[in-house]
């Protein structure tokens, strides 16, 4: 058994994480903190996560009696708080985007000033079917973000065989993407029976899917755009790379069954994938396709935004932070 | 006045037409027709339409009493009602894809064998932004498809201006565009919560779109991918071009803006435009960006799928085809 | 030609209540207020409106001007506007619940302190087909609550027979009628996939029920009970009456076609009503039925709750109080 | 180890109460049937349930290998598969409507003719919460219907204390209710966006409320609306109770709490519950309410109509009937 606290359970992933994490075999749920709704139990404000804690105030001396903490607090605010708990021996999965990027320049270009630079590049990217090994010896992981989940999920084979000439990423995201404070974006009846694109052009999770492009191979500019559509959990990303050269089908299919067939959380599929099918899972589906006409290559990725989009991949990281079967208290 | 019957009113767009004739000061809604629910009022099964006309049976010798009809039958169904009515001298829009492509071999390619080849080539392409002065001297109107109208729309400055090097659209539209007909696609709970693509690579707007893209001026093969995503009506297109040459924002929006300054159908927008600002409209929305970082030009297009991309530019057709002001039934 | 002033158009009723002036052949929207938006242009907050006025801050001095206001503002804010106006002698129609009771007692109950107490009593409750006369005649019309114009319409014809022994009221509001304020409640999440009850036995629409079946003879508490549904415009009330005696279902629907036949704005219908078939219309569709087993008369009605439930039934009222067809600028 | 079968395992409720049996630590998925998809894999067509059996055809011979069966079949449909798996010793949950009513007059009344009436009476009402003893004892357990679930589980404890005088319950259900099969009510366009009242005074769950109550000690016909309305899954009932006798509140929490603190999968709450709190779980949440002014007792329950509503709640039951923990497979 290994005690686990979950900071900012009360935004939507980390509600999700403290369930996960209550209902985990090998890990205990210790604490969940949250700011505003400090005192109220977690299952009054979340009831679908049955969690009967009480929300605690974050404090360091308090909630670090820990093995391990899942930090999902916004970038900016992560950072000290990962500082804090790495002080002291806990382990850490971060959900923000604090430690994903390892220039920290291209960090502050987008994100601003680093809250704990001291720790820049002690952190591993936690996608694990790219760096399982690494993440299994790490004792700070940084969660990737949603898009980047699906895209280099979607992408990783391609980019490893040196076929990305070319990447237009256009991706497609629930509401409970843009968080759980009442905004005039998130509000019913402007979501409902909407969808329109957004921050085009200037997504931040666009330098990440470009960092981990760049490790697989494939050092190249990347069109992201994000479009909001009406429902509450689930996202694609369609991807249309240019190859560098000619492919066939049976390539292509070779590519990513090399990749993908053993991977338990990766469902290859012949047809493009739905977001119903990996809802409340941590299952990334995935299909790939040549469009004969173009000759470009199209593959479409479907994830949970907050589960293998944030909260079930940090716990699929811990499991293997601590030596744990990755399916353990997600299947 | 002029007379116009509707066939296929029971249909969605076929509806949403015989509700608009209906409330048109110039046009008289004459007849209605549907197959299976003959003798019903359309009241009765488009409450919203409050067109309280009995449906009739097609019936060439009874309904061509008319100076104008709207076909709003499936393709091939549609061509051999269209022939009909044109020997009959009457005027015909016609929202079915048979008289849209020019090239007999496509269409046979795409659709099979046509119903009424001696008719081929005689119709005009009926997207009043492009096509105006033909719509308003032709007898027979190929209404576009939903897809090619917001495609469109959002390129043709791009393609007149020669700087469409390469294309991918990526289309999303509501459950309505997938018809009325009940199947496993279009139940609630398939669709509720749900999106996903369909017919990769194969959607048979494709080749309406490269032939009018063509017209314009760019030759050449598109990507285009349509998703099904969880709204009743509305469609948006999201168009990365790769330029053949660098341009300039001010460049870009000044293209738009000559095309589109006059136009009473077309909003430009600064921002990125969501399907709910022209739900039961006719409006096509546009915003066009430079994503400075790689270089291509983003252009988004919204329409209501069942209106601008059916329903009301077949009556913005009609209008154009009487000399009446194509803002006329519509504002 | 008169001029209409539309205070709080940046809300939901007030924004279509402004797009229905606007587009009125007899009425000129003059002014458009808000408070936090003055300055902007209501088209850019509320695209669907189409209105391209910059919005105005309130100011008795400058909005005056006009032969009516719309006054959609919530209760308590609203009354001393309301005087304001009425000082200056412009005819009002007040959409929110300041002027709906006849009894002070009764709205500080349930309101608190009156804002414009000397006018207590000087207005005449707007719903047309109980009250067309005095609303022609009046200079202050309290547009009614949602909840009240679809209950009253459904329970009115059984009223006025004496026939309510005793009445449950179990109603279904989309989201809308939450208001445009972001808050738990109306964020997308917290209300998409799902229902449930809310104000238990303390909706404020209930005193506001009981006063009008008062008045047309029934006099007794209701229980009332509100319920939140995922959709964003409409309403649906199920009233469930115990009769004072026993009738027959020709009796029932003769009642109901002598109140209703004649009535431009309400459809009664054999089969129960959906909200969809009134979305967007100043249209209420009732249907009644004997429950055989229990002897129950049920009587359903639905509205669009920011149509005939707020913004176009203030249209209406003020068409019959500038002596215009109370169907003009609503078909 | 138990082996179990599921007939009809490609409808809803049929591929939940697979995906529970495989996934449970005692019994063991022996069998998944379909008559249409029979040769496909279940989570082929239901891929959330990730049961990858393939469906067989309905054979006695061959699917009575197992030690229980959960029957998800349509009424009339059933009973004879009920009898054949009887006859071979094996021990059913029938999720249809055929072994629910103890009078076979009311049956036929409302069904028609039975098609087992050798079985009649044999069989034990599944509302563990009520018939938890009768339960554990049985070879065949009627899992009550979605309606009578909510409703009886929110009036049984006034119906034991004899306090319904009167009762009036209006419930509101999500679509997956109405079947997997697509027909015009479950298209996405008919359903989305709306609500209506349907079956208004002749749903077939009635007698079955009826003749539970009748069992709690409370004779008499009740008034029984159900509503679709624009949601995936989920039940809501709304009961108004006018009482035998004058209560308080502490009365009503006591009782409630009686019957319900102990019960793993009834959650008692003081605020109404939402539909989405108990999706995808067997939990019931219930509230229950004095109206002063009225004197009602107004007691509301929601379920998710597929799991207690049907799958869960047979699997629940089954436990039971192998004197396993009722918790067992559900948690």
């Amino acid at each position: 058994m290994a005690s686990v606290a979950v900071l900012g359970a009360s935004g939507y992933a980390g509600a999700i994480a403290a369930m996960l994490i209550d209902r985990h075999p090998f890990f205990e749920l210790a604490h969940v903190t949250a700011r505003a709704e400090a005192g109220a139990r977690l299952d009054d404000i979340h009831p679908r996560t049955r969690v009967p804690l009480a929300l605690e105030r974050w404090d360091p001396a308090v909630q670090s009696d820990v093995d391990a903490a899942l930090v999902c607090w916004p970038h900016g605010a992560a950072a000290p708080a990962v500082a804090a708990l790495r002080e002291r021996g806990v382990r850490v999965v971060d959900l923000s985007a604090d430690f994903r990027l390892s220039d920290r320049a291209i960090y502050e270009d987008w994100y601003g000033v680093h809250g704990a630079p001291e720790l820049f590049g002690d952190s591993v990217y936690g996608l694990p079917e790219l760096h399982r090994e690494r993440i299994a010896g790490a004792d700070l992981v940084a969660n990737p973000g949603c898009y980047p989940t699906a895209a280099l999920l979607a992408l990783a084979p391609l980019a490893r065989a040196g076929l990305i000439g070319d990447v237009v990423i256009d991706a497609k995201s629930g509401v409970s993407g843009a968080g759980r404070e009442p905004t005039a974006t998130t509000h019913f009846i402007a979501a409902d029976e909407n969808m329109t694109p957004y921050k085009v052009g200037g997504h931040r999770h666009t330098p990440e899917i470009e960092q981990e492009l760049a490790v697989l191979g494939a050092s190249l500019p990347v069109t992201f755009t994000p479009h909001l559509v009406p429902l509450a959990q689930g996202e694609l990303v369609s991807c249309y790379v240019t190859p560098t050269r000619d492919t066939d089908p049976d390539e292509l299919l070779d590519l990513y069954d090399d990749a993908y067939a053993r991977e338990p959380w990766v469902e290859l599929r012949d047809g493009p994938p739905g977001v119903l099918e990996v809802r409340d899972t941590n299952y990334c589906r995935i299909s790939v396709h040549e469009d004969g006409r173009s000759g470009r290559i199209l593959a479409f990725a479907a994830i949970d935004n907050l589960w293998k989009g944030a909260a079930s991949q940090a716990v699929q990281n811990l499991d293997l932070m601590f030596g744990r079967d990755e399916r353990e208290g997600l299947a």
